[in-house]
């Protein structure tokens, strides 16, 4: 078993508030991230998948397949967007960093034939990230 | 004379656009940078001040002082805010990385005693940045 | 299940050395890191947190209280210290990058409600570093 | 458990090809990887041992040492080679990420005493990278 | 005046060696980088222009136009190539960095409308580069 | 002309004072870079030569004897040191970045043939760095 992974980068703009929250306790929790007219960042986003090596070619799965596969399921949905406004499979999703990762990961499983999805890793800034393996039943 | 540089960061939301041009030349200059609802980056920074070692102290200007006065003049005033619209010192101007390093630079000249301003550097993305010495009478 | 991770960075000064050994033993055991009058690194830092997001705020665990717990636990007893003479905590512990990673993972343990400390990520350079996932019950 | 790692970096040429298949089958697998007169890489491994720290030492395993190990058993074999013609472990092997991988860690397995080979990781750029972890018995 | 500067990557493999010299001197002068049958590198371009932002846009130039040129005229020759074989601005030339530097501005000078090319930076590895800023009356 | 250079990495401790000054001016003036046992970083140095290409090998100068001269001046002295106690050329030199980078180029400043001494860059932290182009006639 071999992990591969290609990394790939988007510039989003977010507020992070929920509606059912008074203004109070929107900026309590979310504090100057809750500012109203949003704010953004330079999102890196790591894709691994895993499997065997096919013996004749030595891939894992083509790597430029799975970048290709990444911008039109998510780059060209999020790059350059407002996440709060703009972006259809988050609407209704409070876009905490947690949460784009399940959605990414949503959005990528099952597509990569005899490889399996691992893992989203998925940085806010250089110094914040997440990682999410899948539902439950993948728990590390 | 020695040059010394304290890097920052700060994540901000923007939207470029001049009101003056309908939207289809808007689109057609900014493109992806014009989408209306916004996005955004990480921004780094490095504010770069030369002069001539302290004999007695070894410094050129305590670092600890010169990221003080950064995050005082600008960090405080654009971190995880809208540069459109939440930023006094940048209304009426378009949010690219040159018109910030300009305005940065005027927030910060003038400010370190017998240390001399000497460069600022904007980077919006980890490929994209931009430099700026000053007035016409500072070009290298 | 999520796993989010804040880094932080501080700079202190170590030597290497155990004291039941002889001079001799202690250089060619630690070589360099021997060296009498010490040294010193910028240490990097990743402390990984994992949960469940909280389904209301959309958080497995606010990354500011995150970051002001590694800050008040760790970054303010070591952080422009001498690791050997400075720190309680490491009081008799020989401060090789495996033992720092233990002794961080010692302090920070139990201090994070709901979401569970899962790994201690400690760079001593670029390219030197140690992972530590808790006692022999957490071994991956 | 401790898991230690050391980085290094190797810069290498190197041509994806198969002599099976035709060629333009050979283009169609590996697209512009197939060009006929080679292309090349700065590559960056990571390779990770995990153990108990000795505890009147306080290693894991000496970093210095196993950098050695690594520089004897990989580094002066593929630094500055040729991958496809100058490196006699990789004879008839096509030299993907994922089958250098692979035989990295054959050539390092077994060598470090008491410390385990935990991981090698490859970076055949700065976005595309493989894990390995060793035979089926060791599967994450 | 502001410096506005695009970063791009690409990846070739080469060979230094001067078919005047002798075997002998070719290994004596390029050393491990004379491997007979190539070696190769991830490349890192950076290219640097200078002029005053459009007052009514604020770029200095356009960033993207700037990444479709590099392209155009520089990546699409070069990238997954061998540079002593396969491209023709590079036929005689021996392709140290240096000269790279110089036959990167030649291709690029003069391209960019009213801004001007200041710079081309290019790294071999991360800790090996050049800089080139033009011809003899453009020296610093 | 050309700009060639070349990255070194070395660690080393030390601290912040003047024995002139009292106790208290020293703390005040230098903070926590006084601590009286000491911390330490790992520096990063960046040594830049200039010249013009050799035209039959095409190199300014070769990378590999730049890098054996820092070594052999520069790094076998100060890598895992203590600034303060163990190295000569620093007795009576108060080891701030910028009297480290300037007593940088006094020891490599002539050693380099045809090929001139261009700049000292010294990074203390990865924000923090200074740079020097020798004595006031060389001033940019």
């Amino acid at each position: 078993m071999i992990y591969i992974t290609r990394q790939v980068k988007f510039s989003a703009g977010h507020r992070l508030y929920n509606p059912k929250f008074s203004d109070e306790e929107n900026e309590r929790i979310y504090d100057k991230c809750n500012n109203p007219k949003g704010h953004g960042h330079n999102y890196t986003l790591e894709v691994t998948l895993c499997g065997e090596p096919d013996p004749e070619i030595g891939y894992v799965y083509d790597l430029k397949k799975l970048k290709n596969i990444i911008y039109q399921e998510i780059i060209e949905k999020v790059d350059h967007k407002n996440l709060n406004e703009d972006v259809e499979f988050l609407q209704g999703v409070i876009p905490t960093v947690e949460n784009l990762a399940i959605k990414f990961w949503e959005l990528l499983e099952g597509k990569f034939g005899n490889a399996k999805l691992y893992k989203i890793k998925l940085y806010e800034t250089e110094t914040s990230f997440v990682e999410y393996y899948g539902g439950s039943s993948n728990d590390k």
